[in-house]
């Protein structure tokens, strides 16, 4: 009953929504980003990623300095304070924080799905460049990660708490792996074979071998991804074993030296070692580490069938989706440590909801769907998708949110330091860049998260426009799926299948939709099960389902228990949130007080360029002047106007400049 | 027209509430805190203040080290953390922050205060020996700061932005100004003259010397003081200097030695010297920094006649008490620097409102009446000092707060690093003790605030109980008052002359006030102007002023500028702000909502013994049940069911232990 993601090589996407964003992704933000990984983009922070690649595989030049003083260690761990910004000033050492590898991955990974939905010579010609100088780095035992290549191999695996080695094996296993299925070549997989192979043989139950695990989790489930690609079982022990030794006491890192202690409260909480994976219940620590966890802990659960794994994997996702996430599926309210604060903790405008850590978040739910086919975790990954992870880049591809908060006054975060982290309009790059690269990897797999299959069922949990394929017994089935998705819950999906075949379809009934509406041939039949509606039956070519999800335009509340929320109200249209803006509504939006029990009127906006809906309801407004002179007075009731709000989808806002934003407006 | 405060000798207080506060100082927070300073309290942070003074004299034994390092300075600017915690490890150096001799200055300026009020012939042993201590650690040339004598003089002077030693002088002034005039004894006093000299010999306008300022103010109060109480116009003319050196360009602390870099922002701006202060216009920067220097401001501005400079305290003024004042008199919103915010930045749960800053908002209330008699600035001292001030101790005395919040979560205060410094209860004492000590002088010395006089006027700007003398032309007025402030807001006023006078007296009608009621004897002339109701006749023996200010409790509204109280109320009944605490109401004080268009009823809460005043008020809350599942759903109206809510005094909040707390509440 496992699912697998579909190959994407099984998708066309069709013209609409995702074809779009797939589109900004190979025709923007690739390009993009390359320029970023080699410092090329004026004004935004250097990625130093290609060029630390070329320092450690010599191809620069000779390395003068013998390796990185203690100090230079710590700014490059705490940022890229101690880097001089011009680049002519730069010696022949490790610049950057110390994943900085990890830009490559992710960006190889991107165009490895992009090369999928849209061959491209020039593209694929520069990413085997890119491959050629990154595997140029590896040392003759495998190991390749350009920090301890460059700064000295005595320290290789030293400090696994804080250093990203086994982080940026992981990526860069993604990354590989995808190109390799994208293009079938192997170079970048046979290096990452060799790297898993060195690390393999030292980690490991065995005696003598490293019991260590990584600070930043992600290998866990790129080696999942290594074994389903190569059938090699030993990665998926190596994977075992990472989550197995997590948390046992005494703590291995204990032994390690770190150059930085971690923040107060249950010592390596941080990380998700505080205690064993198998008896985790709350989502702590960083957000983006703990997703990834999960990610991997669910991918292993369900290949080697351990249920205190899974059990444990489903309380932490009831964790964070019934305590810890806000309405845009952002996770991580505190951006001290980039973590999940305690449960219902939710501030809306000192937010981090990281763009990468939503991203975990589907990576997460794809993985505990393929364990269990419940819309539920389907409908948090279209959540996430719609609104946190889009947010994360402007519509122009270029610039990108890292923090993703639901309530914004410029003049705060300019201001006041607690929300400097705040920031009211995208930027060009990151010194730490892991969003840009994440997304535009997320986007161009969309596909693989919006199908997933069994051995004779497809599955449809995102309703998105194109054909799909499925083999089912050696014979090619074909769905067209036409969409309006996140506008509009029209679906139609017809079989394009030349011939019959057994095959079963199941698409996902999305939690926002009270009762769908459906119009089925008479020889499929159909059955509701968990939020899915299965489809069977004998396929002739030109089948249609037609399914209608009404999408109502709402306004929701947060659970009573969210302080920040309280009296407050949403809006919500299928799956995309929004949120008003000051340039649609002038400033200081938190004094209008909006009529919930008014309709909202739909109607649409243009923002650069391009046609988006937009929501416009009722609310009031004091009508009484203040008098400046007193901060406070006696309490009497005010007369008030009534007036409107123009709410945007949340996704799009800062396209027209900095203004104020906020996503819970208060109730009248 | 320039009013100064009276003499402590000229006031005796009756039984009431300002005696009982005042013998709480005497016999619990004195003994406590002298204790504090020779570190005594168990579980509580060492102050090392006696200590250093002792080894500074070699009173304790010789030096074994030469100085202290580069690090263990910074450690000593950043707090405590370097310092041994088992006493048995001290070696003979510095310990504590560079301005830990101020914790001995306040304490003898406390001190003085209650020897006045109620004489103590133990306590002045114990002071006269503390006196003996520190003067001997006086360096020949009188020089008088235990952080430079015992770590090497060569620094002194070299970091005025950061060392406090300005700073601690001027503490030091203030302790033994007031010492000598609550005792006579010069010993203190004379130790200080000779520093002061010092200071003037080092500073001022001349060629060849310093042209450096206070990095935190208080010196030119202090000055003020000094020169008032022994004439010397010198010393007038260095405050003057400092404050008018203070922010010129180049800054002169630009090329000092700093060892800390300041926060974001304008450079200075911390410290009030970003700019000339004449020219500053909005409050910004370390809050109790701020008001000491407004208050050394107004001080110059009066006796100098200053127009520019009383312009400067004018806008000051009200950028602090329009834009940036808590419903408490709690100023400095900022827990980062201890800073105000900018306008109408007032967040309630991350709220720093330090004691101290209200305590020197009290301070620079003062010296503006003394400038100028408007009701306006007696209005705010009274709210600083009924709210925020009396919330710095607990109905013990020996428990403080340095930060005063208007909302607590216990919970939030423990898990949520942006809230570490919110504490739900109050602490034995601080590293950084400024408040508990800056508390007790300023409770020893409320007549001086409550009274100040011209040459035929005795103001009475807050009403305390007790009997008030004047001279006027060789004769003595005097004044019996019975107040039932703040609870209650009837005051009589008798004569109690043996002698007709020319006394004028001036009573001060308080701004929560609507209109007084009035019972004066025929042959005593009154008129009204700029709140004060001003008197005069032929006084004689038994002639009695009765006045009711009606004092009702209200809600209250803020600025709807404020983000954080906007739809919410307070309930204040006078100078008095009432909050809602877990213990009367059960938690999630969020979720009630208020009914402010109710009566509110009074009545009595006892808390820890004694009786105070609470208020139940109105309000409703939701009745449904939440499903748990999810965080979020649609909204509908829901039924609420009405409940009561009991409020109590804020500055008797956290006495029955840990639990919310909150003062301003959502509005229904």
């Amino acid at each position: 009953m496992n699912h697998n993601a579909i190959s994407l090589q099984h998708f066309k996407a069709a013209d609409g929504f995702w074809k779009d964003e797939m589109e900004l992704i190979r025709t923007k933000v690739l390009p993009y980003q390359w320029d970023s990984l080699n410092d090329r983009v004026e004004g935004a922070a250097p990625s130093y990623c290609m060029r630390n690649f070329k320092i450690a595989g010599k191809l620069l030049k000779e390395r003068k300095e013998p390796g990185t003083s203690a100090k230079d260690l710590v700014s490059t761990l705490r940022g890229c304070e101690s880097v001089p910004e011009d680049p002519k000033h730069l010696e022949d050492k490790f610049y950057g924080f110390v994943f900085q590898d990890s830009d490559f991955s992710k960006w190889i990974e991107a165009v490895a799905y992009s090369l999928i939905n849209h061959p491209d010579a020039a593209l694929e010609k520069t990413a085997d460049e890119a491959i050629d100088i990154v595997c140029e780095a590896q040392l003759d035992n495998g190991y390749l990660d350009t920090f301890y290549i460059i700064n000295g191999m005595e320290q290789a695996f030293t400090n696994l708490r804080d250093h990203h080695e086994l982080y940026c094996f992981g990526h860069l296993t993604e990354g590989a792996v995808a190109y390799y299925e994208a293009t079938g070549k192997r170079k970048l997989l046979d290096a990452v074979i060799r790297f898993a192979d060195y690390i393999d043989s030292y980690f490991g139950p065995e005696e003598g071998k490293c019991k260590g695990y990584p600070g930043h989790e992600i290998a866990e489930m790129a080696l999942v991804r290594l074994y389903e690609v190569t059938g090699e079982e030993r990665y998926l022990k190596l994977a075992q074993f990472f989550i197995d030794e997590r948390g046992k006491q005494p703590y291995y890192w204990d032994n390690e030296k770190h150059l930085e202690k971690l923040g107060e409260g249950e010592r390596y909480a941080y990380n998700q070692a505080h205690r064993p994976v198998r008896e985790q219940e709350e989502a702590v620590g960083h957000a983006v580490r703990a997703v990834y966890l999960y990610s991997g802990m669910a991918d292993v659960a369900k290949l080697t069938k351990d249920e205190k794994l899974w059990d444990a994997c489903k309380k932490l996702w009831d964790s964070v989706t019934r305590q810890k996430m806000y309405i845009t599926g952002g996770i991580g309210a505190s951006h001290i440590e980039e973590a999940f604060s305690f449960p219902f903790d939710l501030p809306n405008d000192t937010a981090y909801a990281e763009t990468c850590a939503s991203i975990g978040l589907i990576f997460w739910a794809r993985r505990m769907l393929a364990y269990e086919t419940k819309a539920e975790y389907a409908d948090i990954m279209e959540l996430a998708l719609y609104n946190t992870v889009l947010a994360g880049m402007d519509l122009s591809g270029t610039r990108f949110f890292y923090v993703n908060p639901l309530e914004v006054l410029p003049e705060a975060s300019q201001k006041d330091e607690r929300k400097y982290h705040v920031k009211p309009v995208r930027r060009k790059w990151f010194g730490c860049a892991c969003c840009p690269p994440n997304l535009a990897r997320l986007v161009g797999s969309v596909p693989a998260y919006a199908f997933t299959e069994t051995e004779d069922t497809l599955y449809m949990h995102l309703h998105i426009a194109g054909e799909v394929t499925k083999n089912v017994q050696g014979k090619e089935a074909s769905f067209a799926v036409a969409s309006n998705l996140p506008w509009a819950g029209n679906v139609s999906i017809t079989y394009q299948g030349q011939q019959e075949t057994a095959v079963k379809l199941a698409v996902r009934v999305p939690g926002w939709c009270k009762k769908e509406k459906l119009n089925v041939p008479a020889h499929i039949a159909y059955h509701e099960e968990n939020g899915y509606l299965y489809f069977s039956g004998d396929w002739q070519k030109g089948d249609m389902i037609q399914l209608e999800f009404p999408m109502e335009v709402k306004f929701y509340q947060a659970n009573p228990s969210v302080r920040e929320t309280i009296g407050k109200v949403a809006v919500k249209k299928g799956p995309v949130v929004y949120c008003a803006e000051g340039v649609d509504n002038g400033e200081s939006l938190h004094q209008y007080q909006v009529l919930a029990d008014q309709p909202i009127e739909e109607g649409t906006v243009q923002i650069c360029g391009k046609q988006f809906p937009c929501m416009k309801i009722k609310a009031v407004k004091d009508m009484e002047a203040w008098d400046e002179k007193n901060l406070y007075q006696e309490y009497h009731l005010t007369k008030q106007q009534e007036t409107e709000l123009t709410l945007i989808p949340y996704y799009a806002w800062a396209n027209r400049g900095e203004n104020e934003m906020m996503v819970w407006l208060r109730q009248h």
